[in-house]
């Protein structure tokens, strides 16, 4: 089981009581947080993220919308003594800027932060819950996208069924991973007549800053979200495709071709005050559409 | 005529929604921003400061409670094509964290940015309107203090008593600057006959983060306003002592020995929700004491 929590949706310069770029990606035991804009500890605490959750952040590229808000983050921990490993997910240049920001004013991390630099489109993370892969996406400079997937969920015992046969509590956890039961006297008890299938696996696909780009399709195909940035109403795809950013129909075209279950779309420009037809032009397109909207979880 | 506008009252980490320092100064013309903890640019907006006035940026120090909202501005201002000088004091090393910032995100900014780096006491700033001077406080790493002084104000003309004279209008701006009139007859007509005293020039002493130093004293006495830190309440001395901050009541001693007319206390420590006793605690030793409160101008 996956949610989603925005807590900044607006592009380049906030505006309009839009934070930039930050977003939460929450399993039962962990949280991700993907890119930090500027002001994001302080919506963390708005809407009650526990940092002591937090045990990877991911950053899709060097434009400040998308991490200025990441130092003020990181020495806040240590301020507040966390002791936990961190690692950082992101473009090579930024282990620089921040061993700068930190040796100037003499701060040693409270705990280890491991710096992973992306360098190709691999699999990032791959733990028991989730995997995370990057994924490249068109933008003026060096850009990324993440596709979380959460590991197959455990079957689950169905206990009125199993109590029909003479099963020892220790064949349990096999049952769970889906291997079948042979009794003593070598009769197969099928895995399916005293299990049922676990929660399906839910995957997240952020496509970061991008501009329209058929190619993302195939690396984003059939997730149960899909966030695309909408910076521009479609009658500005010109402006949009001069800056490799997306519009509104752009965005829901991908999530068509792709055939994803939602789509999530964000990243506005700050000349919009409002917001309804971002999600009329798009919902045109590809009906499952919703706004990113700050500190709404959307339940994936 | 001076007003002094706080954008931001916390220490260290962003807590009780209270933002780290940010102090802009306003004058007539122009204002001029002290600090630039996160989220300054978005305060800016909220309390009406126009960025086009603004042409000179102080920065104290290289703690990220103090600047990590500097580069997000710098490239706002950009954003909306900024075309104006800005003028940037500050500790040497900023100037590299900034450019390597830009350069990665591929952007050059649309203004020129001069960056002084502050090395010394000295007069930092000398136009027509204001002189600021850096002094040295003592903080854990290299730290500034600023003393913004209003140059003196023009004499103004009593018209009513200069009817009495034939004194030519081409005259009236050297009774300005004080001069006394010579008449054809060689009589002499002073100056306090025919003007009377301009606004008194005011000025505001900002001391950032420092340790208790009496030596500070020399540097801002008799100011107008003073702001001094006060991180803790006057219990935990030994604690501010050991993290080069201040108490209440240090800040007020400073403030007294000084004989400066006003004091602002600000830059609370996190761990106080509630700010009367940051009060109670320094007009006991200094009556005229303010607590720094967002968003709150204070006429100098």
């Amino acid at each position: 089981m996956l949610a989603l929590t925005i807590l900044g949706n607006n592009s380049a310069i906030p505006a309009w009581d839009r934070n930039p770029t930050a977003h939460i990606l929450q399993s039962l035991e962990e949280c991700y947080l993907i890119d930090c804009g500027e002001g994001t500890q302080i919506q963390m605490a708005k809407y009650k993220i526990r940092r002591s959750r937090l045990h990877h952040i991911f950053i899709s590229h060097l434009h400040g919308d998308h991490y200025f808000g990441l130092i003020g983050l990181l020495t806040s921990m240590s301020l507040l003594s966390r002791t936990q490993d961190l690692h950082l997910h992101a473009p090579a240049a930024l282990e620089q800027i921040i061993n700068l920001q930190l040796s100037v004013a003499g701060v040693q991390l409270s705990y280890p932060l491991y710096f992973h630099a992306i360098t190709t489109e691999n699999i990032i993370v791959d733990d028991n819950k989730i995997t995370v892969k990057s994924f490249k996406v068109k933008h003026r400079i060096e850009c990324w996208g993440f596709l979380f997937t959460e590991k197959r969920n455990p079957r689950k015992i169905d206990s009125v069924r199993i109590s029909a046969y003479e099963i020892p509590k220790t064949f349990y956890e096999k049952l769970q991973k889906g291997e079948d039961y042979i009794t003593k006297k070598g009769t197969i008890i099928p895995n399916e007549e005293v299990t049922v299938a676990g929660i399906k696996p839910k995957s997240y696909a952020y496509c970061a800053d991008t501009i329209y780009d058929e190619t993302l399709v195939e690396k984003i195909k059939f997730v149960d979200l899909l966030y695309h940035e909408a910076t521009y109403l479609k009658n500005l795809q010109e402006r949009a495709a001069e800056r490799f950013h997306s519009t509104t129909i752009q965005a829901a075209a991908i999530a068509k071709q792709a055939e994803v279950k939602k789509l999530l779309i964000g990243h506005f420009s700050s000349k919009y005050e409002m917001l309804d037809e971002f999600l009329s032009e798009a919902t045109e397109v590809f009906e499952n559409t919703e706004l990113a909207l700050q500190g709404v979880s959307y339940r994936i």
